[in-house]
């Protein structure tokens, strides 16, 4: 049994799809989450500026207590979790392995999209993963570079023609190669799951990192007896970097629930 | 006299439309250029954390001796330069005078259009200023979240349907209203000057901030008597907050000349 708090965090938002499935699932686990937003997007940047971003973002969670972090964050888990997860003894978990695992799963034919940041798609990550738990499969990525900006400005509603033609633009050719699974490869790409499903078909199975990953740091815990205190209500604090109110307002909708009490606005170094 | 150079500085890649003309207009000047590419874009942010991050742009400039600051960044010249400017001996210059008294100038109808990011917008700092110039003006105007990104990702040619989409949803407004002046309010507009006028008709007059700024400095420093000596080269210093290549690449093409020795990294605190 271990009560200290779980850590999660994103460059922004897009981290909340994990938040929740933690909250629901797992009631009483004490959660923190950071969004970096004075800072985000992530997904451009170089390797450099995102690796000395996520050290700063995981310290600032180790400063809680915390016994294991989340990086809900498709960037960072793809472009530098490899070369800094060592550095810390606290267990991290990225999205990449739950990822490609339950792809790996789902597929039938073997024919498994990628879509993600540049970065992420450029690292490859996502590619070597599933050819290890489904050796021979057939992976197609695309960079979608527009979708944050995108779900950042609200336009992920089925009808907004700006969404739609970017959506037709970057999957025309994953439609073509028809896949079966697409793993949608940055946190805030579950915003647009009715958009993107629309124009790749019912046939095809959409993946959720933050979700899965959610899924496996459950599975992980309770394996380690660290797991918390069943009948124990769980708290919940949120660190912002920008200002908490529009972050508050965003949120609260996002947790299908008032978190305007529980926001504050922290410093990284 | 006075050979100490000219700071300009911007969120990214914007302001190199200030720089560009300053380089040409006065090839004896040292000039030193910040773009905190590390945290683009600014204008979504909040007012407390965009006023936060142009005090470090400034002061970071001030640590290079410098006789002048330009602030080649709607962002920061529209929501944070009122408040701050007062904290510091150099002279600061943002782009909304000369922009407004440009755009006065140049309007036979007294109608309008001004464009830049919500909080730009929301600030109404174009709107007074022009006022103050031309009483009785009728101006106009609309946020346009999506052309940053749009420009960043190099989305600014004739011919892309999707930023041809998204100028028809933000200009058909103004176009409707008739105005025949429009304040490109942020540095990096200017890049869809093509697309922008090609919607407008070629009755309406564009007029670009860091270009409108540049040469309103030339004339207040001539006045001062603060230009550099007239005979000597000037030399030119780019600094970045993300990695440099990505930039020298880009900022290359902007300032059509290859300016990749000339620049580094560097820490905002």
């Amino acid at each position: 049994m271990d009560n200290r708090p779980i850590g999660v965090f994103d460059s922004g938002l897009g981290g909340l799809t994990a938040m929740r499935k933690l909250v629901e699932a797992m009631p009483n686990e004490d959660l923190i989450y950071l969004g970096d937003t004075g800072r985000v997007p992530y997904g451009g940047r170089s390797k450099d500026t995102i690796i000395k971003y996520a050290r700063q973002d995981i310290e600032f969670l180790l400063g809680h207590d915390i016994k294991a972090i989340v990086v809900a964050c498709g960037t960072v888990s793809t472009v530098a979790l490899e070369q800094i997860s060592g550095e810390y003894d606290t267990p991290i978990f990225g999205v990449v392995e739950p990822t490609a695992w339950k792809a790996a799963k789902l597929t039938a034919s073997g024919r498994i999209g990628i879509i993600g940041t540049v970065n992420s798609v450029n690292s490859g990550a996502y590619d070597r993963a599933i050819q290890r738990f489904r050796p021979g499969s057939y992976t197609f990525s695309k960079a979608c570079p527009l979708f944050v900006p995108l779900v950042e400005n609200g336009r992920v509603n089925r009808g907004d023609r700006v969404i739609e033609l970017v959506v037709e633009e970057y999957l025309s050719e994953l439609r073509e190669q028809e896949i079966d699974t697409l793993i949608l490869g940055c946190t805030h790409y579950p915003l647009l799951s009715d958009v993107i499903s629309d124009f790749m078909g019912s046939g095809v199975k959409l993946v959720s990192p933050g979700e899965e990953t959610a899924e496996y740091l459950i599975k992980k815990l309770r394996q380690a007896d660290a797991l918390a205190q069943p009948d124990r209500p769980g708290r919940h604090r949120y660190y912002v970097t920008d200002s908490t109110e529009g972050f508050e307002r965003l949120a609260s909708l996002f947790m299908d629930s008032d978190i305007s009490g529980e926001v504050s606005q922290t410093e990284l170094f």
